[in-house]
């Protein structure tokens, strides 16, 4: 049964009551519950989220020690998704009701110098706004039955049916685009698929490595595929991960745990004749970030860090092996600004230049949600879908 | 009068007994001495030297501790120069006696993979060839009178009437090119130009950071200014090199002693409003590249690696400050490719748009070549241009 994308005017100006799905201790299973949406203040703008998708950095955040600053319980986590407007706050003209919309975690205010420049996706306007709540005042739309609030998560939190999000955290795609793949748009498969056009700008027939391949390494695979990379070589522990890189474009694979003596960069300089013309980390481990970097070629070899690293480890690098031409370079997002570039994506698809079905490995109704959980736990997913029960 | 510029041809094909500045032990004053200089083999080209200058990487290997593994005594020191082709080795076409070369430390095989890149300088043929020797043997055609064998320096040795350089090694420019500038276009001065034009490609009204106003920097500062940064930031403990800089292009100056409490880089974060465009690190600390990392801007900073570190500390990074858009990299001799640009940087130089003139801060003569050594220790110089006594 096609799922209900219908709204309802009734309740424009008033709180919502709908179910969500909570994170009310770290580690533990989300609790559906009721809870109450407050309606869009000035600038935001309420969504009724048809899909979402688990990403690797909920868990993250699911786990997180309750010590830590950006920690905070009871949350509703979420990231990736795909709604359809419900009403719209003061001010809001670039979306209306009933249109789709991909939200994401970065903003793009659009009128800020990074979000001018065509060289940066920084937002700097919103950039570095509170984890918890709204980006403009920081407090949160959403309450328990209680009366308690509920955290929210980088500024979207769509494991909920209802959700509040500032207009510069959403892009609108067109109305015919298939759900479940616009909910990959909206965080991982495009962080890597940037990171790979935008970043690295990987030309044709260079040679690729990739640490790390969840969804993010694969849609990095898919990204250099396209644009004709010779040879993309997979970095995981997980020995499955080859047969599966393989329909993203991996084309030989290094197992870490099987290197015997050698590091893991002479490996990949064996393998490609002095070193990789771009390496990827999308783990997020500082000591990976450098194996990365050793293993790109001198010359012009440049690597990029995708993950996040959440230890507090510290990179570091010898100066001299930077001397000869090599580059490092981060980016959240992959540079998309999403905005401009999320579109474009969107239509890569629609003309089939960008293949997104590989990623969707399960699909779970939203009572199940912590199912989704378990199979990204188990590493048995890339990405599980999360189809709301509306 | 005039330097003699003439060349002879009745040593061709045997040694050649001439002077040359001698550095037979760590520290001490060059020794003024006769030695012999074997004819050119396959591929190598004798030049008699007509200018050459003093940078400060001479002086680091003049002081070098001598059990370190590229270090070597006796040794003739020098990698700044212009000379006149004296006798051409077999094979050798592409330039011929009498004709007007620039040595250069790095190689330009024209043939593998790097020299046909326009991404790359870093001639891969060449590139990590022995230190004290010739690039293709690693013997030296330098004799003293007791037949004891001396040293070469990067593949050039200039601080002798006659050397023996590699083709690879060598630029060929106009014949009527002013000699002392044609020195300065050797290492210094381009890697700092090439610095700010090829690897950071400086755009215009941005904002740059130098830390180290040696001729480095201040060429970084030159290449800058000509780009049209609007504000380039000195950072020297020399509080001299403020108004030396403001000759080069230099807007703003911060001296580390005078910060107080904060860091160089929160200093320039407060006066670029968040960071600066481009960094330049000049000096080879690794805490210097460091601080100029953190003060390069979110979204789009790029720090550029110009010094060597000469004490095995590792550069140490917060791998979460690159993810919003930072870039640091490494070059050396600016990202130059030593055949095709160096005669373009020169035409830059004859159209008036590189003014060279203000680097020359000294001229001495070969004979009192030691002064050139006192005045770069004692800070006075920016580049001391030697005569030969021809």
């Amino acid at each position: 049964m096609p799922i209900n994308r219908s709204i309802t005017r009734e309740y424009i100006g008033k709180p919502i009551r709908c179910k969500a799905a909570i994170c009310r201790k770290s580690g533990e299973p989300l609790v559906i519950e009721e809870i109450e949406v407050d309606p869009p203040k000035s600038w935001e703008v309420r969504i009724k989220i048809l899909y979402t998708s688990l990403c690797h950095s909920d868990l993250t955040f699911w786990k997180l020690d309750p010590s830590v600053p950006f920690a905070g319980f009871p949350r509703i986590l979420g990231h990736e998704a795909v709604g359809v407007v419900e009403s719209v706050g003061k001010y809001v003209e670039e979306v209306k009701e009933g249109e789709l919309v991909v939200p994401v975690f970065l903003p793009n205010c659009g009128e800020c110098r990074d979000c001018e420049s065509t060289k940066s996706n920084n937002c700097s306007k919103f950039g570095s706004k509170p984890f918890l709540g709204m980006p403009r005042d920081g407090t949160s739309r959403f309450r328990d039955m209680n009366g308690e609030v509920v955290h929210h998560l980088l500024c979207v939190s769509s494991f909920s049916e209802y959700t509040v999000v500032d207009v510069t955290h959403l892009v609108k795609i067109a109305q015919d685009f298939p759900l479940d793949k616009a909910c990959l748009l909206s965080c991982g498969v495009s962080t890597g698929v940037g990171a790979a056009w935008k970043v690295a700008d990987v030309e044709k027939g260079s040679t690729v490595a990739i640490f790390g391949l969840g969804a993010v390494g694969l849609a990095v695979a898919l990204g250099a595929k396209q644009r004709g990379a010779s040879m993309i070589i997979g970095i995981d522990l997980n020995q499955n991960k080859f047969e599966i890189g393989k329909q993203f474009g991996v084309t030989d694979f290094v197992n870490p745990s099987t290197c015997k003596e050698k590091s893991v960069s002479e490996v990949i300089k064996d393998m490609t004749n002095g070193g990789a013309d771009y390496c990827f980390e999308c783990i997020g481990l500082a000591s990976l970030m450098e194996e990365a970097f050793n293993s790109s070629r001198e010359g012009w070899g440049k690597t990029v860090i995708i993950g996040v690293e959440m230890h507090g480890s510290p990179l570091t690098l010898n100066p001299r092996t930077m001397l000869r031409g090599r580059t490092i370079t981060g980016s959240l997002f992959g540079g998309i600004k999403p905005k401009s570039d999320l579109p474009l994506l969107a239509q890569k698809y629609l003309d089939k230049e960008l293949n997104l079905d590989g990623f969707i490995t399960q699909e779970v109704d939203f009572k199940d949600i912590n199912k989704a959980f378990d199979y990204m736990v188990q590493g048995k997913s890339i990405r599980c879908i999360i189809r709301m029960d509306h």
